[in-house]
């Protein structure tokens, strides 16, 4: 059995999206636990004509609310009846609970995941790794987008090693190749860190480090890993998600401006919808936290019901392929490194 | 009279591209001279059956040629007759000559610039700022974009400056709104660096700062200036681009896979086209590099000749304006800051 905690009153759309996932997860894998956090007879209300195996359900009933704007220091001091921060507690203290997964604010998840939850053995700084989706079909997964603004080449190499057995484990890719973000592709490119952590990730065994990649290159297909640090590695990501939502956006006002181009867009009603789900980023799951002693998932505050359950997916199978042994096993090879 | 040279030989196109952008812009511009920097003959037999002001355009023989693999140092030390290094002697001893234009290799020419013309008075450090489009149909210029990988909060603030005067004379934007480009919106996100720059912006009566921006609202239209370091700011303009190509190569494949998907496209072809146009930064001119004492504009490698037009406009504009002798006059005010 694999028992993961899942935060229910995170995201914009409320219980009900977490609930529904909670409901689609429990058919989907038969060795799946939840406890579902959040205020209990709301959660009970939701699940009503539902049809589901209630063994495997239990309720962490958490009263408290978690306001949009709040800090998340304040989160963790005052809020420690909110479904967010008692999952955290449950997930630290329940050595049955394997996985979190919260759909709620990053910012007060990861400062109590980072405070509240151990480290793997060796990791010096857990980090955050979205997916983003490739123009071949396949994934890339970016460590660090924003955990950590400051790091060391030691840490990047850590995030390398991570985000490459993730991507392996979870996402089946072989010999993942890992790419360093920089500002030229040569080795000598980019400040000291880069060029320090361009030496370090060659000389790292366990990895299939293919070298420096240009940020224009994230969606070629070329790199299953992008290695950065967590302010340019957020900045990556978010660029790539807000300029394919604007484009869509302008492609959807343009064709509206004309009668031909709706008729013609009429014809092309399927492929516009693929192009938006394709660049939905709900279809490919949340961000996992890497490097942390217990599996945690952060979904999109937008997240619904589907993207929930690829959320307890992710951490499912996080947990199944015994992610976080396997991080240990190599990471403690190189343990000599400014521990 | 504004006199311009322009290195001929740099960019994909050759100086095919050179030459006619030059013709067009000679008769576009009334008071421009030209210089043109590369191998005469060849420039001569290109200029032939042409239709130009002759009295207005010079040569500069450089005959020797720069490779693609070649480091900018290298460049700059055996390259001393190629037509990038003869244009910024040139451009360096020559008081009558004001700017110069090159789509030739970056970081050679950021090297040449920065080592061969001064600063501006009061300048630590030369910036980057590149033009990207809209999507209200206005422009953001992104300072810096690549020239200093790594900076402090007064560079921030002097690139603040900078690209805040440039888009007000260059581009005739009012009181440009001045964002800082980082992980979210609160002034206290991001690391030191960006905290400490974003009170000194906001000290900073010369510039209309108007807070955090998160890398997913560049296209949004509500800023007309980002300010960044180096990398940060390479990897924002660099996946904007990147991002927007690979999704029309994307939809252009897409539209190929069907056949009432080609008729949907064929009614539509107009606006694709438009799409296309309106992402391709050639239609935007080059990246400026802001405060070194003479104008230099950097076109991108595959600028054809409209491209390299824009970037003669560019310079042309920027000379015309004085932009250099009004960024003095503020950063003077500030220069009991680390110089």
């Amino acid at each position: 059995m694999i028992k993961i905690v899942l935060d229910c009153f995170g995201g914009d759309h409320g219980p009900e999206a977490n609930v529904e996932a909670a409901v689609a997860a429990l058919s989907l894998f038969p060795d799946l636990q939840l406890v579902l956090s959040g205020d209990e007879p709301v959660l009970r209300k939701l699940l009503e004509g539902k049809e589901y195996d209630g063994g495997r359900l239990e309720f962490l009933h958490a009263p408290q609310v978690i306001g949009c704007d709040e800090r998340p220091t304040d989160v963790i001091r005052l809020k420690r009846d909110s479904s967010m921060i008692k999952a955290i507690r449950l997930l630290r203290d329940d050595d049955s609970v394997a996985a979190m997964v919260s759909t709620g604010s990053t910012g007060a998840l990861v400062a109590a995941a980072l405070t509240r939850i151990g480290r793997l053995q060796g990791i010096i700084r857990p980090a955050f790794c979205p997916i983003l989706p490739t123009m071949n079909g396949g994934l890339v997964g970016i460590c660090d987008s924003g955990a950590n603004v400051e790091v060391t080449p030691e840490h990047l190499r850590q995030f390398a090693v991570m985000a490459s057995l993730y991507m392996e484990n979870v996402y089946g890719v072989q010999k993942p190749r890992v790419a360093l973000l920089n500002v030229g592709k040569e080795a000598e490119k980019g400040d000291e860190l880069r060029q320090t952590a361009y030496k370090l990730l060659s000389e790292t065994a366990e990895i299939n480090f293919v070298g420096n990649m240009e940020s224009r290159d994230l969606l070629s297909g070329n790199y299953d890993v992008v290695v950065a640090d967590g302010f340019s590695g957020n900045v990556l990501v978010k660029t790539t998600e807000g300029t394919a939502l604007e484009l869509l956006k302008k492609l959807k006002k343009d064709i509206y401006s004309k009668f031909i181009y709706k008729i013609g867009a009429a014809l092309m009603a399927k492929m516009f919808r693929d192009e938006k789900d394709f660049m939905n980023y709900q279809n490919y799951g949340g961000s996992v936290l890497l490097g942390t002693s217990k599996v945690v998932v952060k979904g999109h505050g937008s997240s619904k019901s589907t993207a929930v359950l690829k959320c307890i997916e992710q951490a499912y199978k996080m947990q199944l392929s015994d992610l976080g042994g396997k991080i240990e096993e190599v990471i403690c090879r190189y343990d000599h490194y400014e521990l």
